[in-house]
């Protein structure tokens, strides 16, 4: 059950698509201002927060929803790219049990117990928000409410739950072919390169830079041929620049954010000078959203959005201040606290609150300021996209996936968890936010394998690909500047490709899983105690997953780890996929140590269910969905099957698969 | 066995005590230049390195032996503050098992299977070296063949068993009392409170600040008379002003580092303006040696130094370069490659390479540029300290330890981690750096409990503190402006009373084990394998250690996680301490999961082997060592008991304690 609690909401969200009645009395929580408290008892459990950093119970984090460009993804980092104001409180011995979202376009800062032990404190930005509490009696059906009351997840074509290389740093047509052609050397199955802003011309969205891509829809085509698809990233800001014509059109019409004069408010990103167009402008967005034409026509059918928190490395107002700041530094004596306000002076008018204040939307027709609203600005973008690609490919899904988010974006586009570095403690902190983020409706997800900044190593890389080959996102992706970390590039291929392989052969049982998950408007990924309710062992899992119904994994997430230790809810059977080969032994409940090799895939099929395996495939195209191997001890599978590109889904596309034992 | 094999050495460092004939050909490694590489089998274990990050076994990651004030210690960073370059490589397969050390004063870079699975690659930056081959059949013996080489580790006084609690912000005496007082108030044991650089005369060394301060000898005895020792930081560089006495003296007699026109080179350090004593000038660290009179005539027995690596903010040099690069960006339009290189201006002069490549020492009359010699400063420095101290203060032992360091420094010095953060990975890095400290001769050692830079919580610093009560030095420490973290900062007080209670009942044992591991040159803290040898298992254990020859520990360093894997490699009895009692336990060989609340700590006794417990004491002096109770299923232990403040040590002291059973 769902109950709408209004606190005076004025700005529309993109959240709810579901009509509730309003209530009066919130429960559970003292109001006190913005401020929205709650006391735990010992037994207390806090799940959600989507993207949110440190583990699954959130209890004894702070945590703030305010979508930012943060490239250390450290444990006392408060804010990543995404804004998922929902959490699922569970107070096991006041038996209390509920879900509570925050609806507001602004920042909330959730301190769950860190400030206090026994205490949630919940603080909103601005006021103008809506409370909504759901009840029920599992943990998973609160979800499954809260999902229903913000409808139906993306789904993408079935080409994108395939293996994808990306990497800042391919400039030039020849770097993808490479890509390909080592791909295909190594005989590791591939299905989508990222374009990162090296094929821009002078980072303008919507524009190939034709010397170093020339001949770019035939190169789109070519590489499709090939079973290739090329994903181009689109940044949030457009260069100013005379005769660009998105510059020209958007400034004529007054579709990019002003200063508080009513002038573009000038920002630096990567084109350099820069606009911010103004999503939440209705026409703005469409006006953007058309733009995706440019490239559609080119062949392209995924797209993925960045730098729309929006990141700001510096504006104008910004700079001419720290260039003023920094003359007053040239006469005075420096000392200790001078120089370490000299050296910030730069650095600290990134992503500035200050720049976040000075701008604004145009919101039917009333000006407001960007801060107010500045969690809903990535998914604006990226629904801009998403309603523009609606129209422009009526027949088929296209591939999308943003960097910023809010829930809400759900319905329209995947995410990836931004740039994370190549550190083992980021395999971990993936296999963690990928519950929380199916909670918040994102099904369509999944973490830079192999780390974005810092250098990756060959054991790092196979042991992320093994726990990645189970995300429907799957992208090996990596900043310049770092070591060349494509699977071809540690030598022994073939550990790579085993790995690969594998996800090949569970991609048909993935989609539907996924698909089915989309359709119940359940989760993809669940922490084991969302299925195990009474299992107090369970509830302390933060480091193994189901995946859809059948599958429990348990990743190496610990550099020279052989094994790990796993606890089996209830009896299951254990999978090792080695060298191409299946390893079945039956398990039983409770704990186990188990070696897993740096070559081998180790997962469980849970009692009472099953799981079919297809044939190795170079590609999506090629999986023969028609021959598979049943694994388990049940008698049926409910697959999910259709054909993958066109938009009706339906529970009807589920047909049977019998064992013939 | 050891053999030695010197590569033109011409700088003495201070790490080899005993004499060994030279050898020719290095057996083991392939030379190329200053590059010396392994091929490993896949068996190929490898330990040591000190301070440096990741895991017990370092296969697979990269680290460089260069003291760099670093204060973010995640996975990726190659430098702490210490140079430790003595490695432990272990080959089943191959039969290979050895310890290599490079004696060297400069920088080493160890890439240990990171760019190559199967190659150890060392690479020097300097000619002039020793290279140490150690061969024993033992992993231990090897360890303990290196410590002979390298010289009896340094002994603290028995009080620095005790509790500190330290913070950069006790900005007066008040502050300090009432750290007393609120320990007292909550029956919290304590036997030292620490001086961050808040006591000094604007930050200039061995000057109090009377205003904040007032009658510091008398405050020095009140304290100690209330059983607490303070214990002051010193940092490294000496602040340029006139009239200052150290300064004066030092710039007289030509003491500090040069540029190369001989004019004393200008760094900014927290005094700002300074300059940086030339430790390696043997006048010149007996000059700064006896600056520490100032203080022990004020009572003070125990000292800290830091920012000893040299950290340098900026220099003179750095910083109008630094100016002069802003300037030429006024004038240019700024676009995204430049503004990165507009904000990393400031940044980039602190710890810069070109500072360390402009100043010069004083060695034995020769001309010697720093980076030469880098890794030998910090050390030299707590040298100069320690030799003083030494006739200072004849009868009774000082206790001393500091930030940087290279090995030679054990003899007279411990150290402590540096500025980690508050992060639960903090407390298993803590952990896994403990045993590789040991191995290079640093015993007394401790990271800072709670985490130094970032905000703490209270579960986090319970289990930081069940960690840290079996590591010698036990301080609680944080930076200015983060969340306090005393003990008495988060309520209920009892739950730390509790933990810190125990620690005090350990005391005797810890200090027994510890004065035994000196004179046996053994390692206070082993991973399990070192003792387990043969127990393919215990080989994969990187979060548990022994404790002595007693104890193993088991520690919790994950947040909400109610209990942890273990594994036994040999039947022990499992303690619980909870509220002051013990409760006990056999426990077979073997993987267990066990429950660990916040308010308990558990360890386990070895077999065979029996533990001394005490009763609790408000501090080290009022330990009753007549009283105890004996555990484990052993009939005697050796316990090693001296008055805990004079020099001599000699296995003389150990006497036998024998159970009533």
């Amino acid at each position: 059950m769902i109950k709408k609690y209004s606190f005076s909401k004025i700005i529309k969200s993109y959240a709810v698509v579901k009509n509730i009645k309003e209530n009066k009395i919130l429960p559970y929580f003292t109001q006190n201002g913005l401020s929205f408290t709650y006391t735990m008892d010992n037994s207390t459990r806090v799940y959600g927060l989507g993207e949110a950093t440190r583990g699954i119970n959130k209890r004894g984090g702070i945590f703030r929803s305010y979508c930012y460009d943060e490239p250390f993804h450290t444990e006392d980092k408060k804010s990543l790219y995404g804004a998922h104001n929902f959490l699922i409180i569970d107070s096991k011995d006041s038996k209390e049990r509920f879900g509570v979202f925050f609806d507001t376009p602004s920042g909330v800062t959730f301190d769950i117990g860190f400030s206090d032990s026994s205490t949630i404190k919940i603080e909103l930005d601005y006021d103008g928000f809506d409370i909504y509490i759901i009840n029920a009696d599992k943990l998973l059906d609160i979800v499954k409410e809260f999902r229903e009351l913000i409808g139906k997840s993306y789904v993408p074509p079935y080409w994108a739950f395939g293996f994808g290389q990306s990497r800042w740093g391919y400039f030039n047509k020849d770097s993808i072919e490479k890509v390909l052609s080592s791909h295909e050397k190594a005989e590791i199955p591939l299905d989508m390169i990222y374009l990162d802003i090296d094929y821009m011309d002078s980072f303008k969205d919507f524009t190939i830079d034709n010397t170093r891509f020339p001949d770019f829809s035939n190169f789109v085509s070519y590489m499709k041929d090939k079973g290739i698809h090329l994903i181009p990233i689109i940044d949030a800001a457009v260069k100013v620049e005379n005769e660009y014509q998105v510059y020209e059109e958007g400034k004529k019409d007054g579709y990019f954010c002003k200063d508080e004069n009513g002038d573009d408010y000038i920002v630096g990103v990567w084109p350099g000078k820069s606009v911010l167009p103004d999503f939440l402008n209705e026409k703005a967005a469409k006006f953007f959203g058309n733009k995706y034409k440019i490239l559609t026509d080119m062949g392209i059918d995924g797209f993925w959005n960045d730098m729309n928190e929006p990141a700001i490395f510096y504006s104008d107002k910004g700079l001419k201040k720290a260039f003023k700041d920094i003359k007053a530094f040239e006469n005075k004596t420096i000392d200790t606290t001078s120089f370490f306000d000299l050296r910030d002076t730069f650095a600290r008018i990134s992503n500035a609150q200050d720049d976040y204040n000075s701008f604004y939307h145009n919101i039917d027709g009333k000006k407001i300021v960007h801060n107010r609203v500045h969690n809903l600005y990535g998914c604006a973008m990226t629904i801009s996209a998403a309603e523009a690609l609606e129209k422009l490919r009526p027949k088929n899904r296209t591939l999308l996936f943003s960097r910023a988010s809010c829930i809400g974006m759900h319905r329209y586009s995947g995410l990836w968890t931004g740039d994370n570095h190549s550190w083992w403690s980021h395999i971990l902190l993936s296999i963690q936010q990928m519950p929380a983020l199916n909670m918040c409706g994102f099904l369509y997800a999944g973490s830079d394998i192999g780390g974005f900044n810092a250098d990756c190593s060959r054991d790092l890389l196979l042991r992320w690909l093994s726990f990645a080959i189970f995300t429907p996102l799957m992208r090996n992706h990596s900043a310049y500047g770092t070591r060349n970390q494509e699977c071809y590039a540690f030598g022994e291929t073939k550990d790579f490709k085993n790995i690969i392989d594998l996800r090949y052969r569970l991609i048909p049982y993935l989609y539907s899983e996924f698909m089915k998950a989309v359709l119940n408007n359940d989760m993809l990924f669940k922490p084991l105690c969302f299925e195990y309710e009474n299992d107090e062992t369970a509830k302390q899992v933060e480091d193994q997953l189901l995946v859809g119904d059948s599958i429990m994994i348990a990743p190496i997430y610990k550099q020279n780890a052989n094994g790990r230790y796993i606890y089996l809810p209830e009896n299951m059977l254990m999978m090792t996929v080695k060298n191409g080969e299946i390893f079945e032994q039956s398990m039983e409940k409770g704990h186990h140590y188990i070696n897993i090799q740096l070559n081998e895939v180790v997962f469980f099929v849970r009692n009472n269910k099953m799981l079919p395996l297809f044939n190795p495939a170079k590609n999506t195209k090629s999986i023969d969905k028609n021959h598979f191997t049943l694994y388990g001890n049940a008698d049926t599978y409910e697959m999910y099957v259709d054909n993958g590109e066109t938009k009706e889904i339906s529970s009807q596309n589920i047909i049977i698969l019998k064992t013939n034992k």
